[in-house]
Formats: C-alpha cells, sequence, structure tokens
C-alpha cells in the first residue's frame, strides 16, 4: 500500500484524529446546574482549599500533554509546531487505544528552551503528565531538566526514553537467545543524538559496560572534538578503553550495533566483522542503517529495525501507552530509571524463553497483554521507589 | 435540590467531564501506518508547504482553546487556575452539547499579563480559537487586546462578550415589548468590570446613547477620582450629562437597570423611581441586585437574571458555542462587534413578536434552535465584515 497517498486521504476526511467528548449528561436544567453552574462552585472550592482533589474531580487523573515544537518530526527534521500536529494527534490516538490514557496535543511556536519550559510549566496544573516529543537535540534534554525541576507531574521524553526502554527490551530477550550476558558484551552505536544517548544510558543502568558511541565523526571519545555537553558525558561514561576511529573500525568486534542515524551506515562486511551471533538493531527510519536481509546473510544472528514489514519491529507504542497508564495509576510525580527498566523487563517478559526466536523478541503492538503488563511494573517500580502520590 | 452536594457526588464519580476520543480506526498494521508512521509524514509535508492546511488535517478546524488563570471564577473570586478547572470542563461541555465545537481547558498558574499572553500565543497554532474564561477585570482586558494583536485566530473573552450578547439579545426583545427605542432610553449599570463594560460597549455600537455606569463609589464621570483606565475610557463616551451621586440616585427616570454587581443593590424604592414600564436585568450570580418577585412587586415591567429558577435567564450558553460554531465555519481570523451584534439579533429574533411576553423574551438554553441560529448569523457577518478565511 502507498501509505503516504492513502494517508494524505484519511486526514483529509478525518478533519483531525482527535476530539474531545463530554462525560456528562446534558439534557435538563437540573443536568445544566450540576455539570456547571451553581453546582461546579463545590468542586472548585473544595479544590481550592486541597489542590490534590483537582485529580479527584478533573480529567487531570488520566491527562497527558503531547508537547513539541516541531523541531525534529519524525525523520523529517524542523517542520514547524502545526506541521508536527498531525504526529502529535497520531501519538495522543495511540495513547488512547492502547492506553486508555486522554492525550492532548500542544505544539509551541517557539524554539527558545526557556520559553518552552515556561509554557509547560504554567499549564502542568491541567495535567497529570507530559510527553515530550520530537524536540531537536541538544536542546530536549535542558528542556526535559528543567521541566522535570520545575513540575511535580511526570515529564517523558519519549523519542529518549520510550525508544531506550523498548530497545532494551529487544535487547534482553536477543542476549536470551544467543545467550549473551549484558554484563559482558560490546556495544557499538551509530549514532548520539537524543534516543542514542538515552539507549546507553539506560543500558548502562541495567549492567552494561562495554559501549561505544560513534556519531558522523566516528567514535566518542573523551577529548574528541566537536563534543557537545551531552556527548562530553557520554564520552566520560562510555569508551572506557578509548578507542578512536571510524564506525566501521569499532565496530570490529562488537557483539552488538544499536544504529539511530542514518540508512545505509552499516555494510555486510561491517557485520562480518563483529563478534560471534552479533545483534543488530538498525533502526533509522524509514530506511534503516543496514537491510535486515542483507545483516542475515552477513551473519547476524537476530535483526531488529523500527519498521512493520520486518520482524522485530522496535516501536515505541509498546511502552509510552503502559508507562502513563502506570504512572498515572498510582499518581507519579516522575518517571524514573527503575519504571523505565520495570517496563522493558515486562515488555520482554512476555515472551516466554521457549517462544523466543529470532524473528520473534518482541511482542506486536497490536498484543493486547503489553500496555496492562507495563503499567503494572511501571506502577510497582513507582511504589518501591516512593514517586506514587497512591497506594 | 441541592446542586452543590450532588455536583460533589457527580464530580467525584466522573473523575472529569471530558474524555479525549480518537476519530480514527486502530486495529490492524495498516490503521497504524496511515494515522501514524510512516503514512502521517505526508500530511506533516503538506502542512509545511502550506501552513493553512493544519485546518484540514488537523483538529484545529473545530478546537478551541478554554483558557484561564482562575482569578475571577465564577463569583467565588481568584480560587486558582487547578480549583477553575471544573468550571472550564463544563464550559467545553457545552461547547461540544450546544456547539459541536471540540473545547479543551487550559488553566495557567500565572498572574502576569504578559506571561499569560505568550503561554496563550504560543498555543495559537494548534487551535482555531481561544475563548477567555475568569480572568480578572482590568488584566482581562489587556490579555484580549494583546492577544488579538498577536494571534490569526479568534480571541473571545466570554465573561465581556458573550454576556454582553445575550444581554442585548434580551433588551431587543424587552423594548418590542414596552415600545420603546434603545436610540431613545436610559440605562444604568450597577457593574463596571469586565461584564458590565463589554455589555455598554456593545449597546452603543447598537445605538444605546444614554448610559450612566456606577461602581461601588457610584456614578461613573469623567474626572472622578478611582478611576482605572477602563472606566476612564467609559466615563468619557458615557454618562454625557455628566451626572454624578450614587446609584440612587442616577437610576432616577432610566428606562433600563443591568446589574453586574451584588446582591440587594437594588431596593423596591429605586425601583419606583425609574420611567415608565422599566426593565431591570439584575444578574448578579446566585443572588441577583434585587429579586424578581420585589422588582415586579415595584412596578418593573420586565426582569431578567442568571438564573434558570426564574423567567428570563440572560445565560452566555446562548451565545458561545453558536459564535465559535459560525467561527469556526468560516475560519474567522476575529470575532468582531458585527458578529456580535449578528448573533444576539439571531438569539432575540427566535421568538416572533407575537410569542414575546415579560415572561419569556429570551430563549431557553435548550432551544436547539439557538446555536444554529446564531451561527448562521455570525458566519454571515464574517463574510461581510471580511474576516472569513473560508467561503
Amino acid at each position: 500500500m502507498d501509505y503516504e497517498k492513502k494517508a494524505l486521504e484519511m486526514h483529509k476526511e478525518w478533519r483531525g484524529k482527535i476530539e474531545i467528548e463530554s462525560r456528562v449528561p446534558l439534557q435538563s436544567k437540573d443536568d445544566l446546574s450540576i455539570a456547571y453552574t451553581p453546582g461546579v462552585a463545590a468542586p472548585c472550592l473544595a479544590i481550592q482549599k486541597n489542590s490534590s482533589l483537582s485529580y479527584e474531580y478533573t480529567r487531570r487523573n488520566n491527562l497527558v500533554a503531547v508537547v513539541t515544537d516541531g523541531s525534529a518530526v519524525l525523520g523529517l527534521g524542523d517542520i514547524g509546531p502545526e506541521a508536527g500536529m498531525p504526529v502529535m494527534e497520531g501519538k495522543c490516538v495511540l495513547f488512547k487505544r492502547f492506553g486508555g490514557v486522554d492525550a492532548f496535543p500542544l505544539c509551541i511556536r517557539s524554539r527558545d528552551v526557556d520559553e518552552i519550559v515556561n509554557t509547560v510549566a504554567l499549564l502542568a496544573g491541567s495535567f497529570g503528565g507530559i510527553n515530550l516529543e520530537d524536540i531537536s537535540a541538544p536542546r530536549c534534554f535542558e528542556i526535559e531538566q528543567k521541566l522535570k525541576e520545575r513540575c511535580d507531574i511526570p515529564i517523558f521524553h519519549d523519542d529518549q526514553h520510550g525508544t531506550a526502554i523498548v530497545t532494551l527490551a529487544a535487547l534482553l530477550n536477543a542476549l536470551k537467545l544467543v545467550k549473551k550476558d549484558i554484563h559482558n558484551i560490546s556495544v557499538v552505536t551509530s549514532g548520539a543524538g537524543a534516543a542514542g544517548i538515552a539507549i546507553i544510558k539506560l543500558l548502562m543502568a541495567m549492567g552494561l559496560e562495554d559501549v561505544v558511541m560513534c556519531d558522523r565523526e566516528g567514535a566518542i571519545y573523551e577529548g574528541r572534538s566537536h563534543l557537545n555537553q551531552e556527548k562530553q558525558e557520554m564520552a566520560r561514561i562510555s569508551n572506557k578503553r578509548h578507542k578512536k576511529g571510524s564506525l566501521q573500525d569499532v565496530i570490529q568486534g562488537a557483539d552488538i550495533f544499536i544504529g539511530v542515524s542514518a540508512p545505509g551506515t552499516v555494510s555486510e562486511a561491517m557485520v562480518r566483522s563483529m563478534a560471534e551471533d552479533p545483534i543488530l538493531f538498525p533502526m533509522a527510519n524509514p530506511i534503516p542503517e543496514i537491510m535486515p536481509d542483507a545483516a542475515r546473510h552477513a551473519g547476524a544472528a537476530i535483526v531488529g529495525t523500527g519498521r512493520s514489514d520486518f520482524p522485530n519491529q522496535i516501536n515505541n507504542v509498546l511502552a509510552f501507552p503502559g508507562i502513563f497508564r502506570g504512572a498515572l495509576d498510582v499518581r507519579a510525580s516522575d518517571i524514573n530509571d527503575a519504571m523505565k527498566i520495570a517496563a522493558a523487563c515486562a515488555i520482554a517478559g512476555l515472551i516466554p524463553e521457549n517462544e523466543l526466536t529470532p524473528e520473534y523478541i518482541i511482542p506486536s503492538p497490536f498484543d493486547e497483554r503489553v500496555a496492562p503488563a507495563v503499567a503494572e511494573a511501571v506502577a510497582k517500580a513507582a511504589r518501591e521507589t516512593n514517586v506514587n502520590r497512591l497506594p
């Protein structure tokens, strides 16, 4: 199917993918007097006395803002807030369909970090959580960090953490198949943007020690030129043997390749230079760093991509609906590493070891068990780390 | 019925009066590929090339933000953004029920005019219109004015203009009954806040010449002390005979009393001092400036209040759903005086002259003819004043 042609037709027909529905009857004067004036004064005054009641009497308990500035939309780059809206509306319908979460898109006409932070922070009382989306690096790191400091609701940049969680889930199952341990493997990335850095940080939180990240200039190591603040931090905590050179140089002998960069970055020869039973997650969209057939032909044991037309789709939709479902269920103030790792383990754990195959390491987006399992695990981790405000 | 007790119960049960619904199917991988990646890239790129397509491909064509800072909520005063949310959610369900408009509440944690303006302006690309609500005077005037300058979508402060429109509608029909002409009547107000000023400005746009506004210190005239900028403007354009004194003084001989102030401001003796067939709209909520029975006992020909339990409820819900429906239908860039007057005339015109009685000068909120009639009149006026961007 020509998805883009069909999508244009359907978007024209839909005239928006979301709408606001009333949850209350409005057929009589009594209905009006209860849902609106004069009755509505009672819940207003109750919230004024005890602000946490805003979670009881308004939709805040189930409501997430999907926030972008349109600066890094899909692989399209900086297309602006209005042009980013179809993606944000799409995200919102996925939130509802898979997590039962009410999500509303806000596209901000600014590229200024502090202006974006201020806009979102001033609206934080209207929502139960904030999903940041498609904001370019390195601004996305600063925006997320500043919002976490100013807001008492979870702030979650899905391009970083959603991708990281699902990648970790896929890796955990892939490692079971090739019988390797995350503590002993070596990982090489192509891409050191928001997703790449978040993936590696989460894998390190899970025990990964040996990792070299590459950007367009090759391996990232301490003291290299052209490193922004985030890459400098990664240079400090990764690549402990100070490897230098191109991706082609450092991928030799690696157990795992993780690609969040551009098409064609990895050749069959590079796959052949990796360790035994190499695992490749070339996730550039829509065209991966190496096509799955080519990777397998060159000896890849397991391949996962971002695409739905190949096996092992590493798709954020496996994570974000359940993560916010769980966070909202316990009124979490944060989505922390423990919750992210719990989500990854929950996704991975849905496939029993005896059902794992090189072409089935990760559940389908339509596996209805995923979001509830993630939500339960995330809620449990929130309680264990004391960021829950409901039992 | 004890509406407040019932409202508290029901709000606890509802857990929010609105929710976000998907308008698209999401049952298969193809569905995902059309509503989300990769297909969604097509409408994104189309909007990037032609930003007006955001009205075709996203919900902007039917979406209004209901914005408050919680500083003047109902008669409750400054209760803050979170406590204002039940009212805003209520407003949103009225928008959908009566106008088919998708409305979403945004409660802003700021009291600073420029900060509020900036927050709303940065989000203007996500909406087709902005309904300002329950923002205290005089900040509301400045916020509305600055937003009108910065945004290319309609900005409408309902407490001002919605109230003004429905008051004008009621007055037009009341004048028919007592056979007086708006050009020749004298009007006195109690209250010179946001609603009072907007009412008088709209009545003057419709031909009213003789009007004296009163605040707590009595008649407003040029040169009086304690006049903020807006009251100074009203002093210049109203009270041409420079009347001084209390409400009790200036109401003598008046044809019309309009109250947007506080309970008990008007006595029966004051009604008796008015002209023949006096019309009183004591709209303080929930307790009017004078109770309808007392006003009629003192000789009032026609009485209208804000309450649903007396005849002639002057209720904003008669206006705002149809106004935004009409504005959205022609993609208006503004809601101007011509559109407001058209709305008032459409509301008044729904009751044929031979059906008018002193107890029936204004349609019921549940009269299903109201919103379509208002929408049609508003769209026509938008076309006639060239603020429409669709035919």
